[in-house]
């Protein structure tokens, strides 16, 4: 199991073509195309300078979309995951 | 649905021709010209550094302008919609 | 209406010939120059750390002057607006 | 007359040449040169992020020496002014 | 003995082929790719601006995969290290 | 007089020759050398954002070593003198 | 005697051999090459925005590693010596 550090999560990729499963389709403009995938593992969150910890707002089986440039993937036990900040990504979906 | 994370809005594109409906006219010079839209979705806002969230100036429903090259396109069931950050958003109109 | 977001402001601007009509004549310098414009809407004002929002120190009806390249052009209703930060106005006049 | 906002202050400038009124030489090397001036309005100055506001060290008539290349020009009712932080100022003179 | 500083880590270096011990196999795509290794030392942890230490999250024993390009290399009594922050640590793999 | 604000100091020049009078002496590397000087004023302090100022650690008299590249030079009555931040002092000699 | 300010630290230089006295080797790598110090005086550490000053973790007398390239070389009294702040160093050895 990955367990991603501080406000990082743990994302199971979901191949990104015209039209994805959930509906969302990247626009073939000049901006930054978002990418979409499923959360499989949340960190327990960033300390504030007054020293509590901020839980994430998103949560494991969440589908989320996220700057399809952020993040480090890593393959583990044969499978390929994105580890990124919770602030990399843009919207839940559901 | 879509739903934004943090200080995030998702803002349905309001088609910027000479004059939009709202009476807005985009001024050709050189400076960064903004665009106009609806607020469809809105965070539950950023968390301060003693653990308070802020919630958004801006709500469901509201026409803002906001600078042009802010946020990231998405395309979701058919629509086309843009996620920025609160203060991408210049001001509301109304 | 245009009701700015934050600490921002919205200017209406002050054609800027050698003299204006408050008497801000702008120098011939390489130096930065600064504009005059009228503020015609302020907003709630930016949020602290501590939770807090700050007032401006401005209100609507102030003449300013603020760097010449601050801001964003917007026309609302036929008028011609700029939309700015409050920390880019230099002094009010009066 | 020119109210500057925050920690900002209006400086009428002192001419400089090589050997000012109260003494200060520019010395001819590479370093950045400094300038003297006469302080005639002082901001509120700026807010903590407590909420506090900070009084400005340098008050009226206040002559002070500030890097040559700070602050904003400005000309109002025929007299040049500088306006500037009050970080930008090194010392004053007294 | 190598007693990291702070919010540092000393790090035994684990051998990335394409199939590590534990499974990491790392992608051949333009990505930033991470590296897997055991954790021997944990500082104290980073200070916050209230006076709080705040203990690292990982500990001795830890396998963990991080940025390649993170840290910085030393050898000490033979062996291998690397010295980096906990921010530099994308996840825990246990 | 020359009174410095906030953080900054006052300081007269050693001439650094190869082996000053307290016994720095300059190593011709390629590092940024430091420079030798005597503190003649010191500024209240800087404020921190919960409304402090905190005093500096040198005091008038001092013999600091400093970066060479750090200041602004102004001459004052005849004297050369450097105006800094404490934060680019290196070390009190003595 | 040289008394660093705030969080920085004087080190003594341990010339870095292919070996060192206490066993540090630095690798032939592209990476960052850290090197080997005595320490002989701390500062009275930092001041955080609480007011409160921070400790240095390390003491004199402390054999620690740090970034070849940091710091400021200074010759006193006949020995050599690096001034640099705390955050410099990775590690003690003992």
């Amino acid at each position: 199991m990955l367990k991603p550090l501080g406000d990082r999560v743990v994302i199971e990729l979901v191949e990104t073509e015209e039209k994805t499963a959930s509906g969302i389709v990247l626009p073939d403009s000049a901006k930054e195309k978002p990418q979409e995938g499923k959360i499989v593992a949340v960190g327990t969150g960033r300390v504030l300078e007054n020293g509590e910890r901020v839980a994430l707002e998103v949560k494991e089986g969440d589908t989320v979309i996220f700057s399809k440039y952020a993040g480090t993937e890593v393959k583990y036990e044969g499978s390929e995951y994105l580890v990124l900040r919770e602030s990399d990504i843009l919207a839940v979906i559901g």
